[in-house]
């Protein structure tokens, strides 16, 4: 008999001297990766959903970097440095909310500052020092929460904070993946995660490929399922923790945190520290991406409703500190999250 | 200028000696009638959705009765009494929750009791007063809930309870129209209502048919567009009412009460005394129909989830009465409803 191994999926790769990203737009009925050489095509793949999740985004724009300054480099081995800013700036623009691309960014860019000779080489190993960093992250983080759950229980999820959404084996699912390996989760309840469908293209995909028992549900089953009480637990990843421990994640999260909070259910965030914004005080400061109102209008690709009708699309929205009862990050546990918890746990 | 009506749509018409079903599962792309002379081919249809609300399934059925007292009076003028008994079995059968559809049986067969000769036009009458009464106590509602509303501000419903889910001007919408059309109501928010898209195929294309200015969500996005402040109301009809003023209707509607509670936002429940159900003390024990899981699984005929995947599809949930403002009837307002009140009511 094999050993079940939970780190088989993978959304973003190196290979070959070139970006290559698990088109997630076609999953699960399509497994296509397409191959990156210029940075530009790497914003709007960020932008066009191609790759998605918070930490998945950064990894992909640290390479996306890596990409500019082979070309920048090219173009000019004298003027490289400010021909690179604009990719920058437009990688920066791709999507708002994920602060992960803007850490990465970030990171490359002071790593860059210090470079006067070909920086492709340092950068390279700077990208691939980020994923790995996650990779490792996933790992502690998938311990860290898998100990606070007392199982074996049944747990819910929302989106995809998956192998798909980051470097490794996930934040949410990364927790649910080793305690159900260590037999404290039985059964997972995926929120389909409309308007984009996260949890029934992604997660559902990514449980089945792991044989990880796993139901479907429509969100407006969620209070059900928590009034029933067949779950134990709600366990989500976030694109944005502010400093105070309010958390951005994607629209529907925060119902889920209410009627966890309402049913007595426990509510699990888990994000690698790459996602804690420190600069930001709280989550009403979090820039909420707005996305085009056809992916509420239509279902994959079918339209289905009438002619005349808008719609609100806001990709994320804010569960405020309180209605969280932990947040995992690599660094360790914050319970009942607080701004001095939050930077006592960032030191550490 | 032309008076804006607010009575244009109808569901259900007995026409020319048979019954039309306006297809439902075809809107809001195709207007498709379709008409019915067999009993066993309306339960069908009942349970298929070419008809859902539960007001329109009560008046349906009673129609359906009709047909079938034509079918076997003609098969046989002496035994049409015990062979009828098949199609009110099949009739009942057809859905579970809504409780109009028993009532509405009910109301057939008391009837039918005291009739010997031909009873196709004694039936014909009361199916149509069934079908009256209910075009009547929605404008009633209508009036009743518009009243409670201060105004002017946006409202959110879920589902479609409506002109499409009645035999009027609907329940939860029959108060939207008559508030819009009094100023009290701006501006009308639609859950989109997976899984079957009830928000965004039948109440966004309602509100559209009547130029009420209608902005369509996925119903992740309820509980944000409560915290920004953005409705005063959440408007819902019901499947069933329990004695106590336990409320059940469409899934997700459970989820939104919560939210609504917990946001300070008004919930009101708008149904006709025939969904009140007061042989049943409470909401626990209302039968929840379980759907295929297909219509999770999948949407107009495109699989959205990966092959392996279950899902958990119950079509309706409850909302305990303490979550519950106000329910409105056409025999008056319940606040804050409890045993007592409800009976009060249903005697007035």
């Amino acid at each position: 008999m094999s050993i079940q191994s939970y780190d088989n999926i993978r959304a973003v790769e190196w290979h070959d001297g070139g970006l290559r990203l698990l088109d997630q737009r076609l999953l699960p009925h399509l497994e296509q990766w397409l191959t990156f050489s210029d940075a530009l095509a790497v914003a709007r793949a960020i932008r066009d959903m191609v790759v998605r999740g918070a930490p998945a985004i950064g990894i992909t724009a640290a390479y996306g970097v890596v990409l500019a300054a082979q070309q920048r480099y090219e173009e000019s081995s004298e003027h490289w440095k400010s021909l690179i800013e604009e990719d920058f700036k437009r990688l920066a623009e791709s999507r708002p909310t994920a602060v992960n691309l803007f850490w990465a960014l970030d990171r490359m860019k002071i790593l860059l500052a210090g470079i006067d000779a070909n920086p492709v080489v340092s950068l390279l190993a700077e990208a691939k020092l980020i994923h790995a960093e996650d990779i490792a992250a996933n790992l502690h983080m998938g311990k860290l929460g898998a100990e606070l759950i007392g199982g074996p229980c049944a747990v819910l999820t929302h989106c995809n904070a998956g192998a798909l959404a980051t470097g490794g084996v996930g934040t949410a699912l990364g927790v649910i993946r080793i305690a159900y390996a260590a037999g404290k989760v039985n059964h997972v309840f995926a929120d389909e995660t409309r308007p984009w469908l996260q949890g029934a293209r992604l997660t559902a995909w990514e449980m089945v490929q792991d044989n990880i028992p796993v139901t479907l549900i429509a969100e407006g089953a969620a209070a059900t399922l928590m009034k029933q009480g067949k779950v134990k637990w709600v366990v989500v990843g976030s694109d944005r923790i502010a400093a105070n421990g309010d958390v951005a994640n994607k629209i529907g999260t925060y119902s889920l945190a209410t009627n966890a909070r309402h049913h007595g259910v426990k509510f699990m965030v888990v994000a690698p520290t790459s996602t804690v914004d420190m600069t930001i005080a709280c989550g009403d400061k979090i820039p909420i991406e707005e996305r085009p109102q056809a992916e509420v209008l239509s279902l994959a690709g079918t339209r289905i409703a009438p002619d005349g009708v808008h719609a609100w699309n806001p990709s994320f929205d804010v569960t405020p500190a309180d209605l969280v009862d932990v947040i995992v990050t690599e660094k360790g546990v914050v319970e009942a999250p607080t701004v001095v918890k939050m930077a006592e746990m960032m030191k550490g």
